[in-house]
């Protein structure tokens, strides 16, 4: 095990609780020189179980507004730093579940720190503009500059919103006005279309629908929530439509070890997918997109092989249906391709991929002839945040000049071996550790150990998250490096020695 | 006429299109002392028709990237100041539309810039917290600074949200999560309500509706989308849910004039309404809330009766159905009092009140009963956002500090005034003047017109919107003083004279 040689070494320290014992050029030595990372701590610091008393009493507070069951604890950003999360009692937790996976390049870091404070930026934050109607002059400029740069292949248009509920919701309707668009030959709505829309009947707001995976999570605002389905507790009692949900095939870890039986899974998921999409039209609801994750997240980390993506997509193209990526968590790196779908190597592998989190924006790149042909129809109030444009392009940047996108391959490696190790030394606890890049899981045996382990775990400075019914998700920022790797694995040998 | 004493004065400065000829002091001396506001420009001013050739130049550029049709020029928001928009071709014109009223103090508010450069709040800006489960150690203290100071009546909660879609669609959910709990008697869900809200299947997604009203506008996600009904653009060609649609009434103007016509209208549509109920309910889709702003915006500006509201909240209590108030475009002011709700004077005003826009955050209060149960229920990765936050707290400190509630009242009556005496001298043109503070809408005798009025004044240095089919709506800034009014009565006459 590549990590054991630091375990006892980092153990020791972590018990001293001491931050300069375990001094930070021993590891930074190890990564690139023009990091900017520098700034970040050396190691967790931990000084009361979390939640401590000071985390309670806001809870306390906090409960008197809203239900907290979800809060963890409360944190003190001012003080975290790089890839360390510092709570309301002072302690300090590696942190690989980056507010559900949506910091790319870790707490404060410098250069968004300057894009703050640079004068000319300003006006963006303390002015929002109404970005469909009035987009400030640097607009298209910066979307060149920051969106643009990073369009998925085959596509040339990109459409800001404010987070990943809203894309989704955007891409669905762009996929749907494609369809009618396709049956009405181009001709513009009859006056039966425009008429009964109105009033929320058909043909005007016509029976079609988007075929989505059991497991996938895509939003929870009423359009994307029909296409999820990784929890009960996401969509019980809310109303919904009749849309296809086709098997996401569930597959043997490793990958290499069960190629050919995976293979046969794939093939059941396609041909029944394939099917629903026959059935649904003949149910007059026809499937005018097909919605799909790269890696199902939030449904507990279930990987599919590019040849399955490839030949859905292909299906998706045989009957007529958009096919949209959702990458609003795989995407901006953390697979250790920008974009989770290049992994496939396909030259056209969607019609819309939406994205947001780790993004800071949301929105959705899409096909020329997914875009409206009428102002209006995809359209709000905002439609994204010029300030989190700002944000993004400087964040694209830091990826770029601190090849983040290798650091993330060779730290995802270190950890997935790392999981290995762990799986294979405590067989009785966890089992199909699985990833790409630092996108990674492994599953506990039951949700109540996992669970468990995720507390001690936090208690001995690491913060992760759950995903699925009894897996650990691992969602570092992009600036995690081998080391953070290394101070992670040992924290969790130590929790689960203590399982043993 | 109160503004016809400056009108020669004023045309002729603007013609000259030189910004000195009119002294800011003149008007300035007419306001209260203690306002921040003397930062901001004295008066229009007109280089280029609009857009001019750089606006020209952008829209071509961005016409690559995305459909430009809704744009009306590009802006240069460095330059913008208090109810003053600088183009990207210098041009500046007075705004009474902020950003789809979206803008509360106008552009670059001093005290907004402070709260951008205090050193304090960066972190917030930098680094989105995920709200649901890490809230800022200062997160409980801000709520109760900013959003419990202004909580409508009979409430003591809030949550935030990103935006007013957002807010809308979590609203309907926990007014679904309530009807189904009571249906329950709040035991927990059945297997069988597990097992098929997984599907997309009834009980578990179950066959629960919202009324709305006809011209209403809640939004453009699936969910809200189904209870928006203002323009067959928003709606045509998306799936949607069969719920009901009450007419909202149609109300003659001035109201004060049609007192016994207007009640008549509105008992008819309350009846409608209530009939809507009971049939949904022996349809097998039960109506679990209904929703409604306070005046429709989008839809028209379309007013209804303290009475109507007060009558159809009864209604909502006597069916069972929460009560629903969406003041994303109402609240925060404009109407004279913070909610425009509050005009009603009812202790019992609404079971939820959502809002954005204006608020800079959006999100919703609502009653203890509405809170969900369990974590997890209403939840997303930000939840909001916490740097929107700050900003509104600082906005509700500038409107206690400059009275600016006092100020919309005072600029509002002027206003309306104004545009009473527009309609009696171009009585051929305009026509159901109406308004409430400075939320103010008059109609132009068919859409041409009215959108030929708009061009016009917007190239004479007034930038107005436009709602419904026929209308054109006033959506000043808070700081749009007695002044600003005047110099726009002024263009707007001018440009009537031309229609003549």
């Amino acid at each position: 095990m590549a990590f054991s040689l630091l375990t006892r070494q980092l153990t020791a320290s972590l018990q001293q609780n001491l931050r300069l014992t375990t001094t930070g050029c021993r590891y930074v030595s190890k990564t690139a020189t023009k990091t900017e990372s520098e700034f970040e701590y050396d190691a967790p610091s931990m000084k009361t179980p979390v939640p401590g008393p000071k985390s309670k009493e806001l809870l306390r507070q906090l409960g008197d507004i809203q239900n907290v069951g979800a809060v963890h604890f409360f944190c003190n950003y001012e003080e975290s730093k790089g890839n360390y999360l510092v709570d309301a009692d002072g302690n300090r937790m590696l942190d690989a579940y980056t507010q559900i996976s949506s910091i790319p390049i870790g707490y404060n870091h410098p250069a968004l720190m300057k894009v703050l404070t640079n004068p000319n930026n300003m006006s963006a934050f303390v002015n929002r503009a109404a970005l469909g109607i009035l987009p400030p002059d640097n607009f298209p400029e910066k979307l060149v500059e920051s969106l643009l740069s990073i369009t998925p292949s085959g596509m040339s248009r990109v459409q800001t919103m404010s987070c990943g509920s809203c894309s989704n919701e955007n891409a669905f309707k762009t996929m749907f006005i494609l369809y009618r668009n396709k049956e009405r030959g181009y001709n513009g709505p009859s006056e039966e279309d425009i008429g009964t829309c109105m009033i929320n009947q058909s043909p005007g707001c016509p029976e079609l629908s988007i075929l989505s995976f059991m497991g996938a999570f895509h939003g929870r605002t009423l359009g994307c929530l029909a296409t999820t389905h990784s929890k009960p507790i996401h969509k019980l009692d809310i109303p919904t439509f009749d849309w296809p949900v086709a098997p996401f095939p569930k597959l043997q870890y490793p990958l290499e070890e069960f190629v050919r039986e995976n293979a046969q899974e794939e093939a059941r998921c396609l041909e029944e997918a394939e099917d629903l999409i026959v059935k649904w039209r003949q149910k007059g609801k026809p499937v005018a997109g097909i919605v799909i994750e790269p890696i199902q997240a939030e449904g507990g980390d279930n990987h599919a092989s590019p040849d399955f993506f490839s030949k859905l997509r292909n299906i998706a193209r045989k009957h007529g249906c958009a096919f949209h990526v959702d990458e609003v968590q795989t995407g901006a790196g953390a697979t250790g391709k920008f974009w989770a779908h290049e992994h496939w190597g396909l030259d056209d592998p969607a019609d819309i991929v939406s994205f947001s989190k780790k993004m800071l924006t949301g929105g959705y790149f899409h096909k020329d002839e997914l875009m409206p042909e009428k102002p209006y129809r995809i359209f709000n109030t905002w439609m994204g945040d010029p300030s989190k444009n700002l944000f993004l392009a400087e964040v694209l940047n830091v990826i770029r000049r601190e090849n983040l996108l290798e650091e993330v391959t060779r730290s995802g490696k270190a950890l997935l071996n790392g999981l290995y190790a762990l799986q294979a030394q405590y067989p009785h606890i966890l089992s199909r550790a699985r990833g790409q890049g630092t996108f990674c899981a492994v599953d506990a045996r039951d949700d109540a150990i996992r669970d468990s382990i995720l507390i001690k775990t936090r208690n001995k400075g690491a913060f992760l998250g759950s995903c699925g019914e009894r897996s650990i998700r691992f969602r570092p920022a992009l600036v995690f490096k081998e080391y953070h790797v290394h101070q992670l694995l040992n924290i969790l040998n130590d929790v689960l020695a203590e399982h043993k």
